[in-house]
């Protein structure tokens, strides 16, 4: 007897209609990962403490999840370690293997270990379970799901296209309504800090002009200062772009036009905008953001973020282009680039724009009910027998008193079951059974031999 | 730079090879689940540690991964106590948190939380990783998958019949040869020990009868001494039971037919014998063994186990029921009943036998080729426009230089993509593209506006 039970916090238990709906997401995400070419793969939820640490900044280490060493933890700590070392220099004593946190370490670790066995462009994607302790708020949960397809060993821009494309496939089978993909460029940013004289401050300066939207200009411009940035004017002619994403490009060629990494960042930024329209993305659906950071460092090209426009959750999808990703495992200068969709933010936006297809709690197309007398065995072979033509059926385990029919009833209807099949005892001994249409309510006596076609014939109508 | 990367211990990467053969086998398990009723639930990675512990055992809970709370995981553990402390009883106060060891233990803890929500009978399925700290070897690893079938609120014995058909349809699916579907009744065991007269020492008995198949008759006896038992010439008798099912009930029932449990046990394995046959489960593939028990105590009736003839690995799916899992948690006397698939064996013995139906490294259908000088968007519209059509479609992302035709063929070859679009400058500004089959070596020129047709056709061949 433990007490009352419960989960941990952050983390969530999914019943029948939210687990189907979950399938619904995973599914759709699958078949275009798919239809583009993409292979799965997984790896593990473990990796070693060593493979994730460093990979996500300071505060990324802080959120990963450590697994205590079996046995003896205690053998390389002794007293006096335990006392003179600060709880976070002590995990390495402690702790040999960590849950993952994002998907892509874990990409760069198994392409860095596989590399003599793939064929590159290696295309794939992954979608698994990552773990952050993170403090659990609305949208941020300790586990949730991300789905990613990557694309390394190529730095074309054709790759820039094709991943715009996914973003606009899936998110038009969802039907979310006023979703805007960011775009960005790292060079972009390179260039800005080099138009205002401190190329040197680049990661300072887009660290601040990536929290416009949360904290405004005002904040942005305090944020700078602090930071030590002079040329505050021409930030602020950077943050005051707006327009088509034609006319902002126009007015950022004038700031970073003369910029060596400036100008090929625009330069990329305008094939991608070419290349992505014969694949049917619009420049409707992209937005053209140079403020756009996504805090990850490992980023060197194209950066994505896609959000949706009065949704209370924060962005759905990101992604971008890193050239030196697997250079942390040992296998430098191979170009990748890559995108993650956020399940658990796309289910959140889906309830919150009430936009699931219908669903029953349960696959269940028809309930044999059972009362006493009645031959179980026959039943049973009734089941079989429509199992067996495809039609996802159950007979209900008990076999009850005939004036127990309402409560076989009430089990079909909680599960959204369509078909009930009465047998009473009468009408089985006379070799027919009453089919009853749960959404119309209609019943109709049926032959136990012609249930296959019965059936056969509704679900053709 | 981290040196050369490793996974960790007992734990794998699955390349796309594997991927799709494991979605192959998920895939499988999950229809014929849906098929039969049983609806998807999802429960977290974690679990708090009260929650698992105590639950599986000593060993068990020694082979439960914890992990360590974040931040100050130091401030309940001063350094006498570090000191003084047993490692294992320091747990507690360093981990609140575990990853699940099983998916029976977390559906009950699901039950019981939320029995308000629910209509029972519960139906329901349940496909998730689990992790076990035990030492990795042939079949065993420390990241597996469990693929569960559990109905909890009703005792029928309907429900065994059920759950043996689940396991029949599912490995005829896999057409795995040689398969035996164990089955015994707890309640058998407890009318042996009634039999030789030390019904309080039944757990000592069953542990030692359960390693029949391990160590051999005088291995049993061994440790049945050791325990204490004294009537070791009717163990004996149990021992040597042989035959066909019913022959055996029939030795079986000289032995504890008188028994009061052992009656009941006995007339339990009866009807699910008769029942089972109604859903076309044949005596050749289930195999009555009254020394079965599988260790968990937590079985008070049916208890399942198959195994395969001829394969290496051990038992690949096992179950049973209970009647008061969910009392642990607070909400007694609820009888379920469940199996669990091992995903991880049965692809070693689909391995083993070679089942697995053929599969591509890729599920790609179409590769088209890129060569400097082709226009890039028009082969971005022939991509979108196969992709649109259904078909699996890449484009090489690379323009490469004609004389790399090779290079991209080699791709194809390695991918197992088995048609490619050849698009030289000439063929294309005359509008036509050539379309090779990679396995019969084809080469066919078509007009462009013909593409969609010709694959139309090719695939309705």
């Amino acid at each position: 007897m433990s007490g009352k039970p419960q989960t941990v916090k952050g983390t969530r238990d999914f019943g029948p209609v939210q687990s189907m709906k979950r399938q619904y997401i995973f599914n759709t995400i699958k078949a275009r990962f798919e239809n583009a070419g993409f292979s799965p793969i997984e790896t593990p939820s473990m990796e070693t403490l060593k493979t994730l640490t460093g990979k996500y900044g300071e505060e990324g280490d802080r959120l990963i999840f450590k697994i205590l060493n079996s046995g003896d933890f205690k053998r390389k700590v002794d007293a006096e370690k335990w006392t003179n070392t600060e709880a976070s220099h002590l995990i390495p004593s402690l702790c040999e293997k960590a849950l993952r946190y994002d998907l892509t370490v874990p990409f760069a670790r198994f392409v860095t270990m596989n590399r003599n066995d793939l064929t590159f462009p290696f295309r794939r994607y992954q979608i698994q379970p990552v773990w952050r302790a993170d403090r659990p708020q609305k949208g941020r949960y300790r586990e949730f799901f991300q789905c990613d397809a990557d694309i390394i060993g190529s730095d074309s821009l054709v790759l820039e296209a094709e991943l715009l494309s996914l973003f606009s496939q899936v998110l038009q089978d969802f039907k979310i309504p006023g979703y805007v993909i960011h775009l960005n460029n790292r060079k972009v940013l390179a260039g800005i800090a080099e138009a205002i004289g401190q190329p040197e401050d680049m990661m300072a300066m887009t660290i601040a002009l990536d929290k416009l939207d949360k904290i405004g200009v005002d904040g942005v411009v305090k944020e700078l200062e602090t930071a030590g940035i002079k040329d505050i004017d021409t930030l602020k002619k950077v943050m005051a772009i707006t327009g088509s994403n034609e006319l902002k490009l126009t007015q950022l060629d004038a700031i970073i036009g003369q910029t060596e990494t400036g100008a090929v960042g625009m330069q990329e930024l305008k094939e991608v905008f070419e290349l992505m329209q014969s694949l049917n993305v619009t420049h409707q659906e992209v937005n053209f953001n140079p403020t756009l950071a996504r805090g990850l460092n490992y980023y060197t090209g194209a950066i994505f973020e896609v959000g949706v426009k009065e949704a209370s959750v924060g962005s759905i999808c990101g992604g971008g282009r890193y050239d030196d990703l697997t250079g942390i495992f040992g296998m430098p200068g191979i170009s990748g680039i890559g995108i993650s969709f956020g399940a658990d933010r796309i289910y959140d936006v889906l309830e919150e724009f009430d936009l699931f297809p219908s669903s029953r709690p349960s696959k269940t197309q028809v309930l044999i009910t059972r009362f006493e007398g009645v031959d179980v065995a026959g039943l049973l072979k009734l089941t079989q027998q429509l199992r067996n033509d495809g039609m996802a059926t159950e007979i209900y385990p008990d076999a009850l008193k005939p004036n127990k029919l309402k409560k076989q009833f009430q089990y079909a209807n909680d599960n959204g079951i369509p078909y009930v099949i009465v047998a009473g005892t009468e009408e089985w001994n006379a070799g027919e059974v009453a089919v009853k249409n749960m959404e119309t309510g209609d019943q109709a006596p049926v032959k136990i031999e012609d249930i296959s076609s019965y059936f056969a014939l509704a679900n053709s109508l």
